[in-house]
């Protein structure tokens, strides 16, 4: 049995699986649990972020508003399910990760600057007031993910180096700092295999400690002739060394399937950006952005990911 | 308050708003209101034109047939809603526009050549006998627009230059005539500029006269990783000089949100073609295409959209 | 009244026309028939083909698994409609037709080689056991269609030469074998004509021999601003030489109109790739992959068929 | 005997033929006739127009400077081959045309604006005073070449719509104006039809009026995997409806074969936009730019270049 | 000491190399030998194809006509050097290649269709009456190449399939006929490998028997910036199973350098089309189109080339 | 006067200027100075680096092996222009640019990486033994040059992030650190403004620091219909901050204009990437790629070169 090395949230959103269904991974009935109603002159609201805080959670929102600005929005929520947001950006740009480190929450997105989206990082202690920091590389790149504690003394920070537009390809990259602010000592951790991935793959939400190695849920994206369709596939990586990849599904765990997925602003988009992760009973809640649309909710545990990583395991 | 200059529609298609909506411009509950449905050997209608006629409505509807040749066909409505087409193609092209001038219905549409696209010209008195004018321009252009009646004498035609294929570029123009046959004086009227309409705008309805200057409904293209994306936004144009922008909104008025208009022939398509503007009231009635697959309708009046054009107006 | 040339199948799947539908061809209003629910691991079970086998029916379905590998797997049924998959893939590769010749089952399919798509040619007796034989052609082809049986003492196989990706232009063709072992004296069947296949035309289901020739049905590739929409068409075929085409009709026999066509892996595909003509009644049961995500099953008679290409014919 | 129609040109630039050149037109040996070296700051004086002017003559010309920013200059000559050019931009733009017409010299260059490059359009009695007046088209066109005089009451201005970049088409149209300010009567003229000038095709000199129709030398382009090539060819077309092709030889005049054709900022480009024409002698001096670097001259007679249309004609 | 096995051609041309050339293959100093000039009408000659006849040599020549029309022609020669080209098309297309087999000459070319570029053969016994075969395959393929012998008893063609513009990619297969009409058993001969080659490579001239297996001359495709950059380079191929690769230098042996071959109609284009092989010096004359514009010649020996195979192998 | 701050070179290569010459860039009449003549079985050496080394020269250049890899080799030369290479690369990748600080040699390069370029690190007392450092980047980015020497403490790197292929965009950036491996704070420097550089810019030589600021050559890309064009533009930098551009010129100091940098293996490419500069003369020795092919010698005075940003200065 795998195990989840952190924090036990009691308050985890939940919804048992269905019986019958053979995948580890399995979506909220009630789906999408955040759209564009839940913000004025929102044109729709996805891939976002959230983390426990406090007796409920937090969370930082991409809004992507009626001018088509992309701006990121906090939001409070009891269960994790039922959000309120709050009508005022923190800051320009899209694709927020969370996660709760040093006392504090560091934020990473993907910042919007004139020559070129980086990634923007900063941190806040109660969701209202933030620190900036130096932006963590030059453009262009996106899918800036930190790892939730320091390893061997430094910080590691997830990246997706890509081109000024639609990229065409795409691989994940590591890098290191001692301090947030100079990077260095860049790792090769994965690029496509296989082809529901095929053009390009990016982490995705803050990675999960568990006693097999950093359990990192990423998208891949395949080409079709009609566009990109984006799905989760799920990695571990070495503790110590994170850019040695362990094991690596060679199947996605959720793909578009749903018309909330397949239908929306971007047609056949899955594109997870937050895991809320209870050590106590293993479970895991998905958040991921659908069809660029709205905020969906999928769930597992530890133990039927990892499962079906070995299973269907990629690294012989 | 702002005021409609123009003729009064007892009859206009007409919906209230659902309580609470925030936005100015709202879906006809009963949409599509012109399906494939209405016509043998159709695939598709869809970027259609009305104009009160008599005592009701008549239209040029654009058909895409199974062969998806592209035609005109004429239509008549009681009350603008159920209608009847004709099953006898009037023009070769797409995406007609109407207006009442002189005493005539004035029709510009997208007129095929073996060359390109060109704007078409043609007026008729009963829907029946066309009168076809030389066309306005050379290949290739797309949404001519006639202004409703002469400006200083001038009549005056709104043009979307383009190029052979899915054009990803295109801004207003528009030039004038003192006989409809040799045009000239070329003005720029207006660029993308938010992203909403990032990839290019062109020219909705004919511009309906306001005291505040010429309500312009156009829509704007965004590029996502899988394609187009059509919105309706709205401008307000000097009297006189009606290639000077006065007002525009930076937000669109209308997206693809519903699903008519999110899935069908072209995913993600609203394109307004024609408006009914009763200066009684103040309502419009919008003519839409849906997903290039169907008519659809909408309602504003002419108050609410000119305050969300100032609310977010792009123009200091 | 046009008849068909082969074999009685009393238990040919089969759903009378909804009253007053003016179309030839209609869907089975309980589709699709098979989708990913049909076998485990699958994302997408589609573009298949299917045949009389001993009392039932059998067949080779494409699966795109959940690792997007593209494999061909058997299946088994009663009534042709509800179906048994083998979780045992026999090849890899994809668009798979199925023809009943000299005794055996011929099978031949879109082959995957490291350089690129060929055709690949097996025969069987009983679904179990195969014999593989030389592929047809070097890379890049696909659509690669056999006649059911010999004309004029040769092997008749239709080819849809391509590149290496989603290709942007395509026309049929076809070659000649003693032996199905070498291959020679190609010729040119048809190329696009009208809007709705203007992209590409690629063979379908197995050509069904009438009294008025080889019926064929194809899919035709239309363009637009948001990728490729595949519909299906039909032609005749002289009966001697084959690359003559006979009648042809201008307009599609289905469209991607339905929900479970239009949104899915790739939105607006109908794929036909296999049908059963029962010589008895005229009746056709087509079945034609729909988004490139599940099977789906319509009807139509020789007769209707026939008479549709007749009234919409494209050849003068 | 063809002849030209027009005025006799005394001093015009020549040099007999080489004796054994099977062809129509030949260069000027000591060819480029002007570089960058003529001007400073100049990084390339090419396409250029130039018109007999009192004694001698005077020319308006392409210059690219060192910031590659695009003008026009004007330039005087005795000979027409040895020319000073005036450091003092008139227009900002490029591909200029002259002609004399009403007592004026009229200059219609692809003129900048920020939306595109259209037809500007001038005159002058000097060459030092300029009157400019409405651009003859919105964006975007280029090759905008006026008549020498009105037909049938009207001016005639041959144009070739194209896209903001490097177009990968182009057909020459012409259109009517009796003001010069407000054109109309759109009419094609022609398109490419064999492979040297398959990718577009652009009116080149001032059309020249011969017994037989007038005579334009126009370019043509071919794309090979390595760019664009330009070579020149002619037509002959009708005296009162110009739009109408009589002749037209299927093969080129003139290609890139010497090497200051053949490499230089864009290789292989020869590009015609000025002639003069000698009436008594029938001689014809041809100024092309050459790889879009110098001004190079060849020479032909209206006689030579006639029979060469004839020989080769297109127009069956 | 490696051996030609073949006759000897005792008037081969030649010119020893300049000493301390360090490389196998040298050009010939009066280069080019072929150029427009050899014909009237010509715009180019250029990738061209020799073999020894009677007491001297014929051929069949590219030629690109001032139309740009693509057609073959033939040609005498006493010396291999100076050539007499008859103003008489034999075929439409390009790039052919001669073989003797069978006490004729064998010619393969790429043969224009309206559907694409596909392989001619035709032979002769005098060059003046030709027999021309079925196609050897469908479209679109270049570089069809037959081996000067039957292998096992059957007919070997090399083939390069292509798309239908100047293809992105581009691997070398064989396939096998018993009759020179039905044609199979397609393999698999090579692939690019090394960054001189990356975009396509394509079989030269008719493969040379030696000692050591066949020599085969192939060019290369490299992409810049600037487009596409074409080199020679070789391999030897297994004597009885010709798809097996034994041997391949892993550098190129000829590129590009010189004038005639880095300007032109398409610059940088080194293109060996034949080869005259003497057995009793081991001599090899290689003709090659240059930059597409004229015919070079270059030199070397089967022990030469086949030293620097070995020196520079792929092949581990 | 503007001056140098730096070294005395007494043995600097140079050339006087030819008399009459207005340029301030002037080109050594003996170029190229290194070609591939000068190493067995290198295609091409061009974009290189040198720098003063005890009484001579040392120098780390491109060579592309007629296998088409990219690999750096050391050299060496008493006087600049005469060059020794050693046969045996020292790391693989291209365009090196050296600097000398701290007593050691700095090496920065394109690095090649089985996932993409990225910036290479390393140094080395006596050009024989290299360390290598930790790559400074992730892929991709090319065009990594080092200032000479530590501001405010910390060492600054110009990058130029780009895509895998052909970049069609690129503007510099720079990036601090305190140690060579850690770099952060990136900083944007300069995008193209003028039409000879619109593509993108990237830096060339190491900044030369001058009492007007860190003078910095560049390159620029215009790109034509027939592809890129590099031609060398200059700029002055804050000597504190040496992210903004003091002063720019607005015109090129030199472009492809001599047949070895208008043909060759990239026809149109002249690519500085190092330079010597004598702080007791101001004068300045340009080593620059010609065409891909060759490496080329061109000077100047620190004061001419100032002057004419000066004189045609972007910054207002």
């Amino acid at each position: 049995m795998a195990a989840i090395i952190g924090d036990t949230i009691h308050n985890i959103p939940w919804q048992d699986k269905r019986p019958g269904d053979p995948y580890p991974v399995w979506r909220y009935t009630n789906n999408p649990v955040i759209t564009r109603d839940n913000l004025y002159m929102a044109n729709s609201i996805f891939n976002s972020a959230v983390v426990p805080c406090k007796d409920g959670f937090a969370g930082v929102f991409r809004v992507d508003y009626r001018s088509r600005d992309q701006k990121l929005v906090t939001g409070f929520s009891q269960d994790g399910i039922t959000w309120h947001l709050e009508d005022k950006p923190i800051f320009e740009g899209y694709d927020p990760r969370l996660c709760r480190m040093d006392g504090k929450y560091f934020l990473s997105w993907v910042k919007l600057t004139p020559h070129g989206t980086t990634i923007g990082l900063a941190h806040t202690e109660d969701f209202a007031h933030w620190t900036q920091l130096e932006d963590a590389c030059y453009p262009v790149a996106r899918n800036g993910v930190l790892f939730p504690r320091k390893i061997n003394g430094e910080y590691i920070l997830l990246i997706r180096p890509c081109d000024r537009g639609h990229t065409p390809y795409g691989d994940i990259f590591l890098c290191h700092s001692r301090d947030l602010t100079y990077w260095g000592k860049h790792r090769f951790v994965m690029a496509p295999v296989k082809n529901w991935e095929m053009t390009k793959v990016g982490a995705g939400p803050t990675p999960i400690e568990t006693d097999e190695g950093w359990l990192l849920f990423y998208h891949g994206v395949l080409t079709s002739c009609n566009g990109f369709s984006y799905s989760m596939g799920a990695a571990l990586l070495d503790k110590d060394e994170p850019w040695k990849v362990l094991h690596r599904a060679d199947s996605f765990l959720l793909a578009p399937h749903e018309p909330y997925e397949c239908f929306g602003d971007v047609p056949n988009v899955v594109f997870p950006c937050s895991a809320l992760a209870d050590a106590e009973t293993g479970r895991i809640a998905l958040y991921y952005g659908a069809a660029d649309t709205c905020v969906a909710l999928a769930f597992t545990t530890v133990d039927e990911t990892i499962r079906y990583i070995h299973e269907n395991d990629l690294i012989k």
